[in-house]
């Protein structure tokens, strides 16, 4: 069973995970390789499902068997999940420290049978089911009343963390709600507090008046380059319509995300040939998002740079692309069709079979 | 100038290196490499000294020119400053959002002239004369009433952000007090209310009661694996003397600290066939560095795993080995006195020259 442990001075929470532990010598030399085994059997393709636990939730095409082929996006649990769903929390001090079992979920959504195409350049359509997976998936879990919040988000790349080359996004859902997503609401209401308004939606206006950051737009949706960006090419999805949840959204809504989601991230893909990146999906809290005050939202991080020394210890992250500079590669970017070869470069070809 | 931008949501203050701005094409390939350029003239070693800006503090040898050879350490400005030393803050907003210029300062401590000899294997006497070097540039710079913190750091490897290979540590002076450290000196405050004692103290004594996260400890240190360790191997030097600021220590902790600091990296290195890490002393802020209300430390993090989504949207770690089993690990290690080839491994080959 995984544990959870708060740190006393800042009340941080983290994730021990006792249970896959490792000794000095697993961590063996540090990967240089930036590229998946090309030889290793696959256990999200089709075909190889029994090498997964049992799926949660499949779309698939009519007479398919479950826990067979014939799905196009196939729900998961983690084999080796960073929090359990079963057991209680079992809240113990030991001494001066605070400890709880490490109660969660932790999900894989494969995106596509598809194991050499890039998620970037899946059909909307497609791009809109893993979408619509993912919105299944939160309202189902957030029944259950240990669940406090649930994160949904991708790894692109070895460096941003990905372990399979197979594209798939990640859902692990917390017991508490965590230290960043508390301080962006605690940041929101204290905004709101002052001015009366929601500072995502002052966000979305002085964006589109400026235009120098905006990346695109489109009826519900922009996607544009934060003022204050951590990283270069840092990238949010900002919905037009001031609403908690991703939950919520409506057909139509959750179609335009699809478009500019597929569309951000191959404006990112050409412009910086294939990076690797994270994104996350910024949405209230399970218990509170039918309230009015949030304004759910995705932020792309392309890994471009090393976070050292100096971001740890602060927390100011050094950002060496300014956000307007960006914008404007992100906007005047080529956009082809498909990731062709010589555009794709080193990061399509290990990522290929 | 270098900028600096606030996050309106969260507060969170990002510095812009408009300067030194990159192009998509400057990522370029992501650096596969680990190694550093054996090839390429170190600007740190005695004799380059015009390399560098003019050096801003030297222990020298008797009859040795200043920017010339002849120093044991050196202090010299970083040459691609994140914070500039000249200017006003011109405090601005943009609509919404908050802006300043980006004053601080940023400069480079030389461990030694020895551009081969890994930090952890220098003598004592030699660690202890880097760190009364940055206690020195920390008693100059706190005059300086438009800078609120400092923060001093290490970058060890390139994994860990170290962009050259000869030994040096960093300072970078900030004109806020970060938002790490903001939430860490509250942290303290808010324990201190509810229970009239400091929450390091605290910590000080449960670890060396418990003694199972304890990895050493002399006359006026511990080090000890933190019980919610968010890395794994994550090591903190906690002094036992309740002081705010590392630059009120005496002669005869500063020794203590010295030793115990070359153990400690000795103990990782040896553990982990000498990881890229970073350190970084946690301080006071200037201003109140003659307060009760902090106890000053170090802490190391070996950068063994990678932050992914996860950790981004949540701040919540993953640690993959408990603490109590690394410093069982970091105990137990063989300690030889020097780093012998066959130990060393692939960093120490791609370090020297």
């Amino acid at each position: 069973m995984p544990e959870l442990r708060r740190d006393p001075i800042t009340g941080e929470w983290v994730i021990v995970a006792s249970e896959r532990a490792k000794r000095p010598s697993d961590f063996g030399r540090r990967p240089k390789e930036q590229e998946f085994d090309k030889n290793a059997v696959c256990p999200f393709e089709p075909g190889n499902e029994s090498m997964t636990p049992p799926e949660i939730l499949a779309f698939r095409h009519p007479g398919s068997q479950r826990n067979g082929p014939g799905w196009w996006v196939r729900v998961i649990p983690n084999k080796f999940p960073a929090l359990a769903v079963e057991g209680s929390l079992n809240k113990t001090g030991f001494g001066m420290y605070d400890w709880m079992n490490g109660v969660g979920a932790h999900e894989i959504i494969v995106e596509t049978p598809e194991h050499d195409k890039p998620f970037a350049f899946l059909e909307n359509r497609q791009i809109e089911d893993v979408l619509w997976a993912y919105r299944a998936r939160y309202l189902d879990l957030k029944k259950d009343p240990r669940l406090k919040f649930i994160l949904i988000f991708r790894n692109h790349g070895r460096v941003a963390g990905a372990s399979l080359g197979h594209p798939h996004s990640q859902l692990i859902a917390t017991p508490m709600v965590p230290g960043e997503i508390a301080q962006e609401m605690e940041g929101a209401r204290r905004y709101e507090d002052h001015r009366e308004r929601c500072v995502f939606c002052d966000i979305l206006r002085q964006e589109a008046d400026e235009g120098t950051r905006l990346v695109s737009e489109n009826d519900h949706f922009i996607a544009f380059e934060p003022f204050a960006s951590k990283y270069p090419f840092e990238t949010w999805l900002l919905p037009k319509r001031h609403l908690p949840s991703f939950a919520s959204v409506t057909a139509e809504e959750q179609s335009a995300f699809a478009a500019m989601l597929g569309e951000a991230l191959r404006r990112i893909h050409f412009c910086l040939d294939d990076p690797p990146y994270n994104y996350t999906i910024h949405t209230a809290p399970c218990d509170r998002d039918d309230r009015d005050d949030y304004h759910w939202h995705l932020e792309i991080f392309p890994r471009l740079t090393i976070a050292a020394g100096f971001e740890m210890g602060t927390g100011i992250y050094i950002n060496v692309t300014p956000p307007e500079v960006a914008a404007r590669y992100l906007r005047e970017v080529e956009l082809t069709a498909s990731p062709e070869p010589q555009a794709l470069g080193i990061h399509a070809d290990s990522e290929s079979k």
